[in-house]
């Protein structure tokens, strides 16, 4: 079978990193048997913005919802275009409308890549965290009332649903089961959130009881951060709702090191719809267009999407590849020591596949 | 002046630390010629829950109110009561009916207390964190609909009022101008929850231009996370919301290597109320009972309560006393590598003010 991507390179340093890529992927491709098709697309992007007043096309969804994935790269560029248009119109869009309700990013110490954490080394921290990615605190329910006044207040509802909840649960539950671990670790914070959290741990201890062999916890977020630093290596899978799964899938990245290597799924288990797989880094207009991006997060989300595809030999490939192209020194990018730039880095790691 | 101050211990170590704070405030008085009068209640506690039914006697308000400031222990014991009760039927009553608005919490590396950051050293991480300590993600408002069905939904509303945010603000930037650098840093997130936050960044943009002298700046909660453990140094006074300060006053003490040792106002500036002053960690059930309990977070709470009311010089005594203890390792307690016990590690504070 030959598998068709739609590519979006997006804005700043997306466009840089997004060849390398889609280098890695053809080097995979090729070794393993795998048939990728891309076709290319430069919506979603201030480019596009300029030109068209708006962030994507009005048949987007013709155009790209019947790929099997969506490879892309970053969008926004905060001094052209507010966050609001510029995520909302694209990024955000894609989560809701495609059902894409797994974000799911790998928290991994890699070699050559020194922890900001004292004494930790490659292997000590290996674990995934799962986040809700369609409702919770990111509704767009509530307003402000009494505007410019003493009495001016605003609101903003978190909303979860039974079936949001449940459904992202059991992906976690799933995942924690398929691991050697079978751990699960619940973020809440019911103690001073005190009607969705007790919400959510409930739904938690009812999926518990389906999937006997995972033994599961949970802890607040305040104090599950501070064991994100204290003990990293106490966890497998983490599942938290769509802000504490933001939170935790930035700050167990910075924890491996950098977040300029971290890949990310935003997935749509069912394949209703086409997952998207992006790297964490954003479009970074400080450094774009100077060639020096590390594009070890965008390959890395290239080997999350062949896994997702099925292609797990051919993924595990490149994750291979990536972590002997970090060994060494000379290979990596600038940000972690080395003196390579964007495209000799990413030819290191198309080289390496094997 | 004789200030008059509520000391209630609560529960587990809360009842072992409180007589070492008690003890240094006792010695710092001495020294500084301050006048402390301790007013002991039992309530706030399981023990007193076991008695009578309730956390507090109904005259509460009455036996504490009109005290200076109320030097508190911790409550809570969640195998024997739920933190719906005593969490919210002691600490979190005292924030919202004393209208405790600030919570302040300092984050400093101290000597003697190994960080988990990587290479970091005493002086290099020294900032505060100021939470909103009564509104924001910690409403009350908000229920659950279709119950025990596919379309049950719960929803929870954040509410931020504009009292409420601008006397944070207000108070938070207060602080940074006080201070050598001047530097506030605001936690959002209003690129993902798109009413309330960004109504965050409104107010303060306007809190910032009535502090010319101070320079800020924001992040998105999430790669703030992130910062605290990749540049802790770049932080001096971070203010956040009810959830996003929680947060960030458990990761950031995390961060310098103890929550054990961390303390904590809530601060009723205006004084109205009395203000409450207790350390960071809780009654921690597995190690109460055994005498090995750190007391610093309630030595150093007991300081942050001297400076509270006016006794700068006092309360410097202290905090001078705290560092020069946990330098030598015989006069810390187990959890910090030395071999003191609880008393020990108070007597040797006590002995160290002056
Ligand atoms: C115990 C809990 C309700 C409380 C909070 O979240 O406010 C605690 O974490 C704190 O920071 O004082
Ligand atoms: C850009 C922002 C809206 C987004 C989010 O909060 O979901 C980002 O932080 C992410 O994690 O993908």
């Amino acid at each position: 079978k030959q598998y068709r991507i739609a590519v979006i390179p997006g804005d700043g340093i997306g466009k840089e990193v997004m060849p390398e890529g889609l280098r890695v992927l053809e080097a995979a491709a090729k070794k393993h048997g795998v048939s990728l098709h891309f076709d290319h697309f430069d919506f979603s992007s201030w480019d596009y913005y300029e030109k068209h007043g708006q962030m994507m096309p009005d048949d987007w969804k013709e155009k790209i919802g019947k790929h099997d994935a969506i490879y892309f790269g970053a969008v926004g560029w905060p001094a052209k275009i507010p966050d609001h248009v510029s995520l909302w119109g694209s990024l955000i869009k894609f989560r809701r409308e495609f059902d894409q309700y797994v974000n799911l990013r790998p928290v991994r110490l890699m070699p050559g890549v020194p922890s900001p954490l004292a004494g930790r080394k490659p292997g000590d921290i290996d674990f995934w965290v799962v986040r809700e990615n369609t409702e919770g605190e990111y509704s767009s329910v509530g307003g402000r009332m009494f505007p410019d006044t003493d009495r001016e207040f605003v609101t903003q509802q978190t909303v979860m649903t039974r079936v949001g909840v449940d459904r992202i649960l059991k992906f976690a539950f799933e995942l924690a089961q398929s691991r050697p671990k079978k751990h699960l670790t619940s973020a809440t914070k019911s103690n001073g959130i005190s009607i969705t959290m007790p919400y959510w741990d409930e739904r938690v201890e009812a999926m518990a009881k389906k999937y006997p062999g995972v033994k599961w916890d949970k802890y607040h977020i305040d104090i599950l951060t501070a064991n994100f630093v204290l003990h990293p290596d106490w966890f497998d899978v983490v599942v938290g709702s769509n802000l504490f799964g933001d939170i935790l899938s930035d700050l167990g990245p910075a924890c491996t090191g950098t977040i300029g290597i971290a890949p990310s799924g935003n997935i749509n288990p069912e394949g209703n719809f086409p997952s998207v797989f992006e790297p964490v880094h954003g479009s970074a207009p400080d450094i774009a267009g100077q060639g020096i991006a590390n594009p070890i997060g965008a390959i890395w989300s290239g080997a999350m999407m062949l896994e997702h595809l099925g292609e797990k030999v051919a993924g595990k490939s490149i994750v291979d590849a990536i972590e002997r192209t970090l060994a060494e020194r000379t290979l990596r990018t600038k940000d972690l020591g080395g003196n390579a730039d964007t495209t000799a880095c990413g030819k290191a790691v198309a080289e390496m596949v094997d």
